[in-house]
């Protein structure tokens, strides 16, 4: 992998030190080029105009997608975010009073919030699988909960996040897939942070549903997403919304849903996004997945390692495999303070004017509540790396944090409460 | 209205005859810059880091909105588009079986399809208001539709299109708030059509709901719209999807909503398109809604008389107030036909090799079931004019529907099926 490429290919690489990678990656060159042209032949020619213009470009994207995960392109629904995607797919599921949702400890707030609403609406029932010794779903209390029912209620859902918002966590999605398959269950994988960071292979993982995003790991644009639908069951999904997009309005009383993923769209979309997350994804495609892989991979173990030497600094990742999102906090240090710290290089060394912003997150307990009821510290910094983070990023990182870890004063706030 | 400050503020103007604003108007350069300004900051800094730079200026979209709609910006919502706006609001209203929802002729297929979808989910029951002797809503008919039901059944919801897909209808909007209110109905105005086109004031028509997009008469991007909800009815719609921005985790089985319309947004959004949608609506009001509506309205009737006086053209608009929505058709070809030989101008005069593209569009019985059920000539182009247009180009336009009218050849294809 061709590092000084990739980085000259990223210009944001010289204005920052970015490892916001899961909240939203440093765009290519070639993502950013594909949303302006488009705009700007709106601005020349008018909207529909443009559209037409690209209707060649557009499908190709939907190929792309189909490509990146194994799947074929009318399994495959854009639309305008990973939680869009995922209710689209979820609401579409005819759930009947008494269905079971089994999911992860560690599942994100918006995807429990959606299983919470089907159970005000369709009266399911939501069981959370414990996760094993190691920190990642268990697989034997999956199957246990997946046996217990018998023949009178029904497991109908296993959902589950592929990695979590708030640690490197990767769940063990293939075995999950096996034993959905093997009990009848269908299979939702939300791969929002999984996307673009690693390989995923809809036949190889088992899953029926799959949503992502454009903005993290494939390094697309904000506000663009896709859902992967199995065609198999594609007849017994029905779309919460239609319009004259995802269906045919027949008879005043009667329509016919189209009968593709394209269903779960709408007419109307930012197709300027859907053109930079087809760039994107591209990028990613002829780089290689696997490859990009294994540098988040190596760089996120050098990261830890950097990070677990560094006195008052305490890590927060679990599980057997472990990616690109490293879980951090420093002694003395609220997480929003750490990120300020390194946003405005607080911590700069003297004489050091210029010094790039260092972009990090911070994960609160709410969005990730059963989770953090299980932990001690239940809220810290998140570093996420990617395949254009060089080493030298990496060093720079480290010493800032290493800085502020011995001079939490430096960083320390008081905000409106008196914290 | 300096007409000539217009066109340079849209360089579209130079390289189109854009007749289609009814489709997605030209943005004017103040929208383009906003939305490019932003994704160059995403793209410099980190999609993330960009949104907080641009925390006061998304805020202050919200204020422009309201303005716009004499609301309160905690009543508005910003959505991907008007369908989505649509649906967020309707499926959140608590239908019982039996319901009633009165709609109107001219009513859009994707509204259409959002009722069927209710009435099989629900149980509601889909009634049409039948159109008065001019074209639009009968008013008389609505309240009688209105006071029918009695004691036992209640008509819920009164939706309508203010200014219908396929032609220049306006409904009398205000007219049927004060009955919708009289009886105690919600009252759901698509404004998708007449949002920057006309004035709109949600207390002067007693709508609790409306829809409206970026892309169409307000000149904004494409992939945003919004959704107005009246305060007083917010706390009895429940959202069709919840996520972490719009409600909160609160422990394991529960969650609270949050207060204000924005509950019917999710997290992400595509920032570049709502900076672009505030730059729209901030141009619009500074131009004035009124006298955008007074030249709009003008060069519809000079549009419409000189459609008139052309041999062989017809004109299918019908209402007592008609808008910048023209609906035409050329005896002897078909609406596609038309379309396509203007943009290609394949009748411009001999000699004259850089003709622009005039851009327009055309409807179809299915995107208006209903009203092309009444009608002998069921499909059309149309033609929608905006501020910026010229007389110039109105002139330019009627000697090309001029010539494709005493030439239909020139224009004619055969297609697949050999129509």
């Amino acid at each position: 992998m061709d590092i000084e490429q990739l980085r000259a290919d990223t210009p944001g690489c010289q204005t920052v030190l970015h490892f916001n990678n899961a909240g939203a990656a440093l765009m290519p060159r070639q993502v950013y080029e594909a949303q302006t042209a488009h705009l700007t032949r709106e601005y020349e020619t008018g909207g529909y105009e443009a559209k037409d213009e690209a209707a060649e470009r557009i499908a190709a994207v939907y190929r792309s997608v189909a490509t990146l995960l194994n799947a074929r392109s009318h399994e495959i629904a854009i639309v305008e975010n990973a939680t869009r995607a995922f209710d689209m797919g979820f609401h579409a599921i005819a759930f009947r009073p008494g269905d079971i949702i089994l999911t992860s400890v560690a599942e994100y707030a918006s995807n429990y919030l959606a299983y919470l609403r089907a159970a005000e609406t369709h009266g399911v029932v939501v069981r959370v699988v414990p996760d094993d010794e190691q920190g990642q779903l268990d697989t034997a209390a999956l199957e246990r909960l997946l046996a217990e029912p018998g023949q009178e209620r029904r497991v109908r859902l296993v959902a589950v996040s592929h990695i979590p918002t708030h640690f490197g966590l990767v769940q063990p999605a293939a075995k999950i897939g096996v034993l959905a398959q093997a009990y009848g269950a269908l299979y939702f994988l939300d791969a929002t942070q999984s996307a673009g960071q690693l390989p995923l292979d809809v036949d190889a993982i088992g899953c029926d549903l799959l949503c992502s995003t454009g903005r993290k790991y494939l390094r697309g644009p904000r506000g663009v997403g896709f859902l992967y639908v199995r065609e198999a069951i594609l007849p017994e999904l029905r779309p919460p919304f239609i319009d004259l997009h995802a269906a045919t309005w027949t008879g005043p009383d009667t329509y016919a849903l189209r009968n593709d993923a394209r269903r779960f769209e709408n007419w109307e979309a930012n197709f300027a996004a859907t053109l930079g997350l087809g760039a994107a994804v591209d990028y990613a495609l002829t780089l290689g997945i696997a490859p990009i892989w294994s540098r988040i991979d190596a760089l996120a173990r050098t990261l830890r390692a950097g990070l677990a030497a560094i006195p008052g600094v305490g890590l927060h990742d679990r599980g057997e495999t472990l990616c690109g999102l490293v879980a951090f906090s420093i002694a003395g240090l609220r997480p929003e303070e750490i990120r300020h710290a390194l946003r405005e290089r607080l911590n700069r060394p003297n004489g050091v004017a210029d010094a790039r912003p260092i972009n990090v997150s911070t994960t609160t307990p709410m969005s990730v509540l059963l989770d953090s009821g299980n932990r001690t510290v239940k809220e810290w910094a998140r570093a996420s790396v990617h395949c254009y983070n060089s080493t030298k990023d990496l060093d720079e990182f480290l010493a800032a944090v290493g800085r502020l870890a011995e001079q939490p004063a430096l960083a320390q706030q008081t905000d409106a409460q008196g914290r």
